[in-house]
């Protein structure tokens, strides 16, 4: 069922069988990209980052490894974006970076957003637009499209019909039954999908650890009308940037008890724009005020809906909480919502804006302690009414770690798919369907790519570890000048360290040590610069780890001079 | 009823008052330390650690600062240790470096743990063994103490009589009504303390924010039972070292199913030889093996019970997890339990742990999957009964961050105590007890003291924020010699970065412009080797910017050279 890391390179591809192989989003959250490749063709569903966590220090984001496509990219006939999340269409400017071209085909909304990310790349894409329902052609790749339920509007699933099989990708998906909009995930025509005959069914594992059911975002409404009822102060409000639906509700319970609401983010202003136009969002005529005025009201008259969920320090809602918000102080008796989920990683982020609102006088309420917030991805029962609504012949988990998607093959094992025919494929392992059998046909290599900053790929696996080393014992540098004919030391050693001691006799040691070091170079007739700095590393990396027990980075700078 | 960090320094204390002040564990989960003063002599109640978290990377302990009684040693009657966690003794040693004499106060098992951690500092405390019913006096201090229950056998809560009142400190504490060992916190003797008349009761709010009540230890019994008679292979369970009442029912579990177990890591068999010799912890004869033995048995016939449910890098499941464990190499079909909490902050390399694990073919159970922890701190129902019990005239919440102090303090105020007389006091908060008010009088300034490798305190803030910055951006450096009279650069600039760039033409082009820039300073005829250096970074911060929009840390290295 799991592939191994030694899988090899995999065969050419069969005449009339179908190639899958994920780029990003298979063991891990985040970075979605799935190419499928048939008789030379390729099309691409969703191209999205993920921001990084602990392991890939100051890194800004992390994409798909466009490697395996780079040299393909003329054979590109699409690419179709689910959903407009980050972590689906982030990665697509860099894509089209390298190939401007690529039709785009997404739903209105999905399209709009990627417009506005595109806008800040200087990128104007061939966009093409598709609704649930429809149906949509790009070379061998036969495409239709149907309504899904997940944390943002207008999300879609595809179905991708080719002579070799049909595949159904769920794209992220829940079957809230009670949406909001109104707009339920088709399972019916997913069921109309099962009967045709779905070969290989690609489904979202996010949650598939999770028992039961999501409870419907409508219940949220109720615990928001009695948190910001009772209040007698502010109001703020936290949440994603992207949750029409969420702010839908705060917008209507603000206007219930009189409040006026303003948005605070460019993000959030930006998307709450967009989904205004396009009707997505109900905005009562006056409800909005700007800053200003918000700032000039009574503290019971409004409601400040803002970013900074995931207690990132550079958002409002942080700087509110370490009290380095220019305009918006937070004051004893205000109430905060955070009306989002915990990404796993952001809790320490998170707890600490908690402490420091509480601290200055807030009442807070999360997750932990209202429901007010509730997922975007089926837990395990709704999973399973997909499995049989689907009746797939071929399972592939997506989107999740391997914890997640081991649940998620489990499931459908359950549902009474053979086993062997629900492939656990990490990103880079190749999936090849032939005759309606999926297997593992080899793996190509894919790594991190990451963006750091103004350029793409130039940090990769050797800066981060240095970046880890430095982050962890900082370094001591010891600088030498010596006569590039003899090797003698021409002046004193000089030694720093950064992120090494605060005493700043800690490094007093070193410079004897070091100069006794160069005379025994100097002794043994060793000119060569790079012999002599690694007797420099070697002698201060032992003396800083018989003396300290600690391991900085040892960094010796040794200087030729002409005597 | 919050301090201000305004706070101003103490006035000296009033004659007949008690004052309190904690050096560590208010505002923080970790590193628990009260001082408590009366008529010039101390007592202390725990001196445990904090494991740190991003904001001090490298460090591997935090102790709470012994400055404001670091003159004032002689005048320490006694140190009372509630129970022997980490975060409540594992500072002590470090104490008794700086007087070796300090009776240590605390119940059989607590000072058992306390020895053994001190043969490894070389250490022989005083210790003065007491027991739940017992009176202990130490100077002014009329120490009597009270069965409490915790995740840990043999703690206790500590009344505090002097001629200023009474105080109360809970300790960690919950109230399992059905506790494997029957040994109950003692509400009565609270309800009697409270009779009696509790001046100042210290709380523990780890779970204030937690509604309703920790389910009994026992029912983990049941849900081992099931895991591990229907596991079919290895059986490994991860839960902390010093959770004896877990590793009993673990214990229970697999010799009712005919499995012998082995004990995995240093901490663990250590703890338990000590509950086992004090008959905390039955074992049955003849149901311990180890590893070798272990090893050499059918699969189906052991269980590991072994640390490392934090995902600590180091530790013998997350070897396991990487496949990088000598002995114990996970298969297809075997059943890992996570008996434990995940510490906020662990959540990332917990789960990084349990995905290795599934990759290998194990089935993981955790506390997200299944009942297999509960916590070892009272929810607010508890709390609740706590407050009642003792009906205390003032109360000061202990152990927690912001959010959970305040949520104590809520439910202090629910049961009747008066909000003016609720003191949520930081650490280094000065509260004084006079004629029976408790209220803040001052604040002395408590700092982090980091332990690195073999020393204390030497790394600071200071340290700590290069190494934040180091860690983000890496370094580039610059290094010249320049004519010491003239300050002309005698050779070209070695320009070198790590954790910069993979990219070995990533700084090309600074070698040209430093080159520049020293002509520019010579011609001003700059010889100052630090407004070189200075000139350089600044030179070379501006192109890293606008170049790559990065901040590594700009490390120039101007060497003066006799020409």
């Amino acid at each position: 069922m799991a592939p191994t890391s030694a899988s090899p390179a995999p065969p050419p591809l069969q005449e009339g069988a179908l190639r899958i192989v994920a780029l990003g989003g298979i063991g891990e959250v985040g970075r979605n990209m799935t190419v499928f490749e048939y008789n030379g063709r390729l099309l691409l569903v969703d191209c999205g980052v993920l921001f990084p966590e602990d392991d890939a220090p100051g890194v800004d984001l992390i994409l798909p490894d466009f490697g395996p496509i780079e040299n393909r990219l003329d054979e590109i006939d699409a690419v179709v974006l689910t959903h407009g999340h980050e972590d689906h269409i982030g990665a697509l400017p860099f894509l089209l970076r390298l190939r401007s071209d690529i039709p785009v085909v997404g739903s209105k909304f999905t399209l709009a957003l990627l417009s506005a990310k595109c806008q800040e790349h200087r990128l104007s894409p061939q966009l093409v637009e598709v609704a649930e329902g429809q149906r949509s052609e790009h070379g061998a790749f036969d495409l239709e499209f149907f309504a899904v339920n997940h944390s943002i509007p207008d999300a879609l699933a595809v179905a991708i019909r080719t002579p070799a099989g049909t595949v159904l990708h769920t794209g992220d998906i829940k079957l809230d039954q009670l949406p909001l909009d109104g707009r339920l995930t088709d399972l019916a025509g997913f069921a109309r999908m099962g009967a045709e005959g779905v070969d290989l069914f690609l489904a979202d594992s996010t949650n598939a650890e999770v028992p039961g059911y999501v409870t419907p975002e409508r219940e949220i409404g109720p615990v928001l009308d009695s948190v910001i009822g009772r209040a007698t102060q502010r109001v703020i409000v936290a949440c994603f940037a992207s949750h029409v639906h969420r702010v839908q509700q705060v917008l209507d319970v603000a206007e219930a008890y009189g409040r006026k609401v303003c948005l605070v983010g460019r993000s959030m202003v930006r998307n709450m724009g967009i989904a205004a136009e396009q009707g997505i969002l109900r905005v009562p005529e006056g409800l909005l005020v700007n800053l200003e005025e918000a700032l000039g009201m009574p503290a019971e008259s409004v409601v400040f809906v803002s970013t900074g969920s995931q207690g990132e320090p550079l958002s409002a809602l942080s700087r509110m909480a370490r009290g380095e918000h220019k305009q918006i102080k937070i004051q004893q008796g205000d109430t905060v919502i955070l009306a989002s989920s915990m990404i796993p990683g952001n809790e320490t982020a998170v707890f600490g804006v908690v402490n420091g609102l509480v601290r200055l006088g807030a009442e807070v309420v999360h997750q932990g302690s209202a429901k007010v917030h509730v997922s975007g991805h089926a837990s395990a029962g709704e999973l399973l009414y997909l499995y049989n609504a689907v009746r797939p012949s071929n399972v592939m988990p997506l989107h999740g770690e391997w914890r997640h998607l081991k649940a998620n093959a489990d499931l459908a094992t359950l549902t009474g798919v053979p086993s062997d025919r629900v492939v656990i494929a990490e990103d880079g392992v190749v999936v090849d369907l032939i005759d309606g059998i999926a297997s593992i046909a080899g793996r190509v290599e894919v790594g991190h790519v990451y963006v750091d900053g103004l350029s793409v790929g130039d940090v990769g696996e050797s800066t981060l570890s240095d970046r880890l080393v430095l982050g962890e014992g900082g370094f001591i540098s010891i600088t030498v000048a010596v006569d590039a004919t003899t090797g003698r030391a021409v002046s004193p050693p000089t030694v720093s360290g950064r992120g090494f001691s605060d005493d700043p006799k800690a490094l007093d040691e070193v410079s004897p040590l070091v100069e006794m070091e160069l005379s025994r170079t100097e002794s043994e007739g060793i000119t060569d610069t790079h012999r002599i700095a690694q007797a420099v590393r070697r002698t201060v990396g032992k003396w800083v780890a018989d003396t300290y027990r600690r391991k900085p980075m040892i960094v010796p700078n040794v200087l030729p001079v002409d005597s």
